[in-house]
């Protein structure tokens, strides 16, 4: 099957409802209504059933959505359907949060590589992966890793992307709060998380 | 001026134009037109235009946006024309991250608090901010704070969301890798950085 015009905002909930999706599948649920769904995830159930459209409907009437093929499907839309490894430059709080964050598994991450450009921190081990130095990040494309997650310093943040690309990375995960520029080939998504704070004034009583 | 009807997708991306609107103002520009935001961005200038249509167009044919005016205008949407003091709770590796980004300023908020179970943590200094015990997140109430940042591991975020909402908070940033309940007068947004990377793999090659 192939899939057709699917909207980037559309591509950015269904991480989203997979995470759901495989949440409930956990705790033994075979079905789910669009409702229940959206109540879970914090969505809309329209827009849960206009995503899901655009890839074929899989909803039963009075039974909801069979979990298992759904997640299945929306892994492969994702490309998540195979184990990816990812390379993360620079190991400080944020870096080490993110080699130690428990949740990447449950879409087929393995951040497999750690450069940091301090040599005390060189050499060290974190969830046994070697902090190497920022100068082997070209062995990268040795090892045909094809992802980058970007946790250095705003003032690092380009040169590194720069060596990420050379390395043949060409999907950018960015958490330094600046703008980074990379040839059109290569897709970034940035990061900011005082961005997503900055939506909840926007919902919450004024006294 | 009053705003009707901006849909939430609307108000999601209006941090992310804010955002770059900050930055070309420090760079000492005055205009912008849609194409450029749109591309320093990443977004696409027919969505800019539509976004910014809902209060009202400020741009200006040949000329573009005024920068300044607009920004003052979405901070007004998003009531982040005022400091708002933000409490942390968890001052791991990630809490610690989130203490020490340079990033909120921006946006006007000011993490003014934070808390941890750690009794080796409470007492400590991270950026001006004397780490306390989680026993005492009930003073946030006499404070007026009314935002909480929860950094846990997965196990202790709803005890914690209980807690927050209990002393006041009526907004969670919640980046625990699972869902919390809260009443419904209280808006929860999840950061989960794998789902973040899960976008990543749909826009790169296969090869």
């Amino acid at each position: 099957m192939r899939y057709y015009r699917i909207p980037n905002e559309t591509i950015r909930r269904l991480p989203v409802y997979l995470r759901g999706l495989l949440f409930l599948l956990e705790r033994g649920r075979q079905n789910v209504s669009s409702l229940e769904l959206a109540e879970f995830v914090g969505a809309y159930p329209w827009q849960i059933r206009k995503d899901f459209s655009y890839f074929g409907d899989f909803g039963v009437r009075g039974v909801g959505y069979d979990i298992e093929k759904l997640a299945k499907e929306i892994k492969k839309i994702l490309k998540l359907n195979v184990v990816r490894k990812a390379a993360l430059v620079g190991v400080g709080n944020l870096g080490s949060a993110v080699l130690a964050y428990p949740g990447f598994g449950i879409y087929g991450f393995d951040v497999a590589e750690a450069f940091d450009a301090d040599p005390k921190k060189v050499g060290r081990k974190i969830k046994n992966v070697r902090i190497r130095n920022v100068a082997d990040i070209q062995t990268l494309k040795k090892r045909n890793i094809k992802l980058g997650i970007i946790a250095v310093p705003r003032q690092a943040a380009q040169d590194t992307a720069d060596k990420l690309v050379k390395a043949g990375v060409t999907g950018i995960l960015n958490f330094s709060p600046c703008y980074i520029t990379v040839p059109k080939k290569v897709k970034v998504i940035t990061i900011d998380i005082a961005m997503d704070l900055a939506r909840l004034p926007y919902y919450i009583p004024a006294k």
